[in-house]
Order: structure tokens, then C-alpha cells, then sequence
């Protein structure tokens, strides 16, 4: 047994998930149960990561969470939460083995940083919940798998439940009211479809408007589509994207991927008051990306964008026409941030598609820099701790 | 009888109306018959008119149509459809009695006029072709009702069947596969509410990405909730609608015209590929509006907007509010076109809400001239004739 100065530690990295089908509208807000289904990609962690050390001690008096080396509020229900079930699972463990150290009955000490700017806008609360959910499952040592962890995770932030896995993900809605079948479960790896590349256009910082939790219910309460989205056109556009990731179809998981953002924020500017995350940048992008896949005389879809509660575009593309899509981009936004590694410098600027002048001025004035990443692993468990 | 070589003219102007519920899409394009009902407000012709001038003779070798001194094309099925049915009226009345003139066998020469310009991207198809109908009618000394010609004007542009009455109007969707009963109706005259005031935000000449006809159905062939909007919001804000104009209550107005107006918009994003007609500078008005209506301790509605397929806004208020209201725009754009007339010289500029810097200069950089005007009755037959 250990001494009781001992000071026990595990550490993780998480990754950040962007939804290909989006959450919008909790059917019970203290639990996190979301009034539909999504799906999201899990990010490569060799770009964008959330690192966390949890550790505890006898001599901690209190809990307490660090974020890029500023002290966090933990006194929130929905950390609480976590915590409070997390212990509960390593108290059985204790309570079934005597031999185990009492890490339940100690205060935890969570120090989390992140690869990526805050400014970047980027849905970090995801990866954040994740990476405690997991540095803290693996300080216990529990034996419970990623998908009963993410049951924990959702109650933290909805969309964390879905970076406890790596590759393609979904998050069932469930039917129970405690919310124990509201879960995230892997769809298909990251080696199932591996070419799955993603380019994020980052716009210049514009005040949020609503933040996504006040927003999200707002569409519930005063959106006269969003009920017939979350009943009608989500739960056939899970399937269908299912199907679109297990035949690594990505002409279906594009239009899927399009016109499920443009839905989602269809039901945003629905809201009374409307609540506009896209704005006319995010404008120019899509655009851009109607102009890419106009311009190959079959027709296909080279890309697919989505944007999350902002004005950021994600475009998801297969490797195999990095040149076409992400070169395009290059071309267009090729002075900002973001292309200095090896994989950036690669890349060949290619000529606009004919007619995209307007779009690609645009863009070019609203981008702020670009982060190139593609689909990823799960959370990654590190022996790097944070001080 | 009149001698071969007479010429026969008569002279109308038509009103611009602006709908506060939203028509998008038909449920058949020949005929122009809507997937939903709608209903307008018509503006004054003090203040935005057309002016067309009908006349037919033996002389003439040809039908012609000139809209602002340029030849128009009027060989269009929709044109001819409108020519058509009106000669047909025209010919009843001949056959009952054999001493009218045989106008309908005459070429009809059509001369129009706007008063606003073209650039201002106001909806000027359907005070055309309510002109067009009505000084049409006029000249043939029809006896027909303005809900019978408005089945006429609806065949040239749907919208257009709104623009043969003042006041308030209603165009009833219509069961018939015929269009017979797809006509227009007055909800209330403009006396029945004549302190209804419209400041129009004319934005900054932009490209506009897909004509409203071509842009409703595919609004109607690939949105997922469109259907959702003709089938059960639109039946509903009808009828409240209407009870809000009986009852001259200006906070339902209000609320239900925004509603409308955000959600035709969220149908035309959830199209594929997404149509956008609000830009950033809509959404500037958009919070002005917001800003205004909140500046009351009461909270009251002051002011409601509405937009249509163009990034203008068309604000609504009542007289009693003009100095808040226009006031608070002329702060934001006094130094644009339009503040010259004795109107709009009356008018104080009012100090910003608080909060609403962002939203101002943004709206200062993209509108390009007001436009103050009001409720306003139906056409107006007049002696002044066009050569």
C-alpha cells in the first residue's frame, strides 16, 4: 500500500473531433442529452491535442484545474460531475480490492494545456473533457472502456464524448432519461479510412455572438425547424453517413458532410433572435469549395466544408487531392499562418477555378491562418507529465 | 364606333409591396402557383412606383413592352400569358356588345417607368406587372375585380398578384391544379392601419449569386425542411398575421414578420448548394433592430425587419416611433442618399443604443441609401400618359 505522501500521477493527450453531423439542442440540459444523434471525425493529435496530468496526493487540500497555466473554476455542475462519477468507479475498485491506495478519498490536481490558440476558435472544450475524463481513468487505473468513459465525458461537455475514440465517431442520442445509453461509440478507426484530410481556414476574431450552450437552446425553444431536423432529417443522415464511412464513399460523405452544416445552421438563423455564426468569409469559403469540385469535369466531390458554432471552415478531402484542394486554398490564403511544416510546404499552389476571384479576395482578407490535420487515433496515453 | 387609325391608351401606376410573410417556391412553375400563402404590405407610391402606359392601335405592328426607355423582351410565356388572358376579357365584353371598339384584335404597345432605381434591388418585377395588368384593364374598360386580375399579374410574377390592392394583402395559396383560386386579397385597407411606416436599407451593390426564380426551386427540389416550413409554419403565421393586422398590433407584426423573414432565409441555407442573400451587412441591421427594440425598459417592439431575395433590409414601425427608429438609423447613415426629403430632414438623429458601435460601423460601410416611405394604397389611374 502506498505511503500516504506518495503522490500518484497519469498524464494523456486528446484529440479535438469536428461533427460531419452536428449536435444543436439538449433534451435535458443537466445531463448533456442531446435532442439528436452526430458524428464526428477525430483529429490527428500530431496537430491539435489537449495534454493533461492528473495526479492526487494527501497533501492537496483542494481540487483544482490549470488551462495553459491560468486557474480554472472546477466548482461548475458539469465538472463536478465528472469528478464526482469518476471517483465513484475507482471507489468500487477500492471497496472490491483493500490492497488498493484510497486515490478516491484524495483531491485532484488537473493541469491541462493545449497545442492550439484559444484564438483559433476552436471547440476545446471537447478535447479538454476528454483529457481529464482519461488522464483521471488512467490515474485510477479503471478498467472501463471508452465507451462508459464517454458517458462521463458528456455530462463535462456533449461533443467530449466523442474524442475519447479516434477516427469516426458517433454519438448515439439514447432513450434512457439518466442519459446511460447516450454514448460515443467508433464507427470505423482511423486505419479503416486513413486518407481522410482535413484543412481548418481559421477567420480573424470576431466577437462570438451567443456562445454554443446559451445558442443550442435558444433553436430549441424558439426554432419552428429545429424539432423537424432533430426528429426528420437527422437520425436518416446518421445512417446514411455510416454507410458513407464503412464504403469510404466520399462523394456521400461529402454532400452528407455540406448540407448537414448548412441544416444545422439553417436552424441557427431560425432562432429568435437569429444567431448567425457564419459570416460572409465562412461565405467565400463554401463557395471556394463549390468552385473546387465545379472545376473537374466529372464533377465530383474533392471536398466537403462544415463550420461549428463560428466562422471557421473545416474542409475535409481525401489525400489524394491534397493538390487540387488544399493547393487551391494555398493559393488563395497562401500568406497566412499555418503552412510552414513539411506537409504545407509540399504543397503546390494551383491556379483558382475560373469565376472565383470575389471569393478568393474574400477569403483572403477574413483568413487569419490555416492549420493543416487529418482523421487521428484516440486518446494517447503519455508518460510526459505536466508540472 | 372609333375609327380604324384611333389610338386607345390608358395610364396606371403600381405599388412596390414587401411581404412580411415570405413567398418561396411553387408548386407549379407554368402557372406561378405557390407551395404557400403570403402576405405584403403595399408601399406608397409617393414614394416608389411604377408608371406604365397601355395603348393599342391598327398601327401597331407588333406587340412591344419598354421598361425605362429600353425594349423588353415579351415573348416569355409568362408575358404572353398575362396578354393573353387580358384580351380574352377583353373579347367577352366585345361579343356581348357589338358597339365597343375590337381592342383585342389590336397590337398592344406598353411603355413603363420606374421611379426607383434598378440598383436599389427592390422587387420591382411585381409592381411591373401589376402595372402592366392593371393599365391593360384599364384600357379595356374591364369590369374585372383586382382579386380577378391578380390571377392575371400572379401568371407574369407571383408577387405581383399582391401589388393590385393596398394596404395589406394576402395571396392565398389555393388548392385548384388550374390556379383559379390562387388570387390575391385585401387583409386590411391602408387606412385601416396608416401609421405604419418602411425605411428601406439599400446595401451596396453585391452580385447577386441566384436569381429568386431559379433560387426558390431549388430551394424546393433539395432543402430538408422546406416542406416542413409551406406545410406547417407558414398556415399558422398566416392566420396570425392576419389577426395582427385586424387588431393593428404592432408586437405580433413584428414578431411574426423577423420569424418569417429568418426562416425563408433558413430554408434558402439549407439548399443545395446554400443560397445566401444576407450578408454581413443584413446582420448588422439585423442587431440594430435588436439593439433598438431592447433599448426600451418595456421591451416593446419598435421596430420588426424583414428581408427579401437581396441583403436590403425593409424595417416596419409605427409613426409614434419614427424618431426612435429612423432616428436611430439616420446616427448610423444620415450621410447616405436618401434623408433629402422634408420626411426624412424632420427626422433627429437619435444617440445609439448602447452596445451597437459594431453593428453601426459595419452598417455605415455597407448601405448605400435609405428609403423612407410608408403603407400606401393600389394603383392609381392617371392621365399622364408615356409616349
Amino acid at each position: 500500500m502506498a505511503a500516504n505522501d506518495d503522490v500518484h500521477r497519469a498524464s494523456t493527450f486528446a484529440p479535438v473531433n469536428i461533427a460531419i453531423i452536428k449536435y444543436w439542442g439538449k433534451r435535458d440540459t443537466k445531463l448533456n442529452l442531446p435532442t439528436n444523434g452526430s458524428i464526428s471525425v477525430t483529429l490527428s493529435q500530431d496537430d491539435l491535442r489537449t495534454h493533461t496530468t492528473a495526479s492526487c496526493s494527501a497533501a492537496l487540500a483542494d481540487d483544482s484545474l490549470t488551462l495553459n497555466n491560468a486557474p480554472q473554476d472546477i466548482s461548475g455542475a458539469r465538472t463536478q460531475a465528472c469528478l464526482r462519477e469518476l471517483r465513484a468507479l475507482r471507489k468500487e475498485l477500492e471497496d472490491a480490492d483493500s490492497s488498493l491506495p484510497k486515490l478516491s478519498e484524495l483531491k485532484l490536481k488537473i493541469v491541462s494545456q493545449n497545442n492550439f490558440p484559444t484564438a483559433a476558435g476552436l471547440a476545446s472544450s471537447a478535447a479538454g473533457f476528454a483529457a481529464l475524463v482519461r488522464a483521471i481513468a488512467n490515474l485510477y487505473e479503471l478498467p472501463t472502456s471508452p465507451t462508459d468513459l464517454s458517458r462521463i465525458a458528456r455530462q463535462g461537455s456533449g461533443s467530449a464524448c466523442r474524442s475519447l475514440m479516434g477516427g469516426y465517431v458517433a454519438w448515439q442520442k439514447g432513450e434512457q432519461a439518466d442519459g446511460s445509453d447516450s454514448v460515443a461509440y467508433e464507427v470505423a478507426s482511423a486505419s479503416h479510412w486513413p486518407d481522410m484530410r482535413a484543412l481548418i481556414l481559421v477567420a480573424s476574431a470576431e466577437k462570438k455572438d451567443v456562445s454554443s450552450t446559451a445558442g443550442m437552446q435558444q433553436t430549441v425553444a424558439s426554432s419552428a425547424l429545429f424539432q423537424h431536423r432533430a426528429d426528420e432529417v437527422v437520425p436518416k443522415r446518421m445512417k446514411a453517413m455510416e454507410k458513407a464511412i464503412h464504403n469510404r464513399d466520399f462523394e456521400s460523405f461529402a454532400k452528407l458532410t455540406t448540407k448537414d452544416s448548412n441544416n444545422f445552421h439553417a436552424t441557427c438563423l431560425d432562432t429568435d433572435p437569429p444567431i448567425f455564426y457564419m459570416n460572409d468569409t465562412s461565405r467565400a469559403a463554401v463557395r471556394m469549395c463549390e468552385y473546387i469540385n465545379a472545376s473537374h469535369p466529372e464533377e465530383k466531390q474533392y471536398c466537403a466544408y462544415t463550420f461549428d458554432a463560428g466562422p471557421n471552415a473545416v474542409v475535409y478531402y481525401l489525400a489524394e487531392h491534397e493538390d487540387t484542394v488544399a493547393g487551391t486554398f494555398k493559393s488563395v490564403v497562401g500568406d497566412k499562418t499555418g503552412w510552414e511544416g513539411a506537409r504545407g510546404q509540399k504543397i503546390k499552389a494551383t491556379p483558382l477555378p475560373e469565376g472565383a476571384e470575389v471569393a478568393a479576395e474574400k477569403l483572403n482578407s477574413g483568413i487569419s491562418r490555416v492549420i493543416l490535420t487529418s482523421v487521428g487515433d484516440g486518446p494517447r496515453k503519455t508518460d510526459k507529465h505536466l508540472a
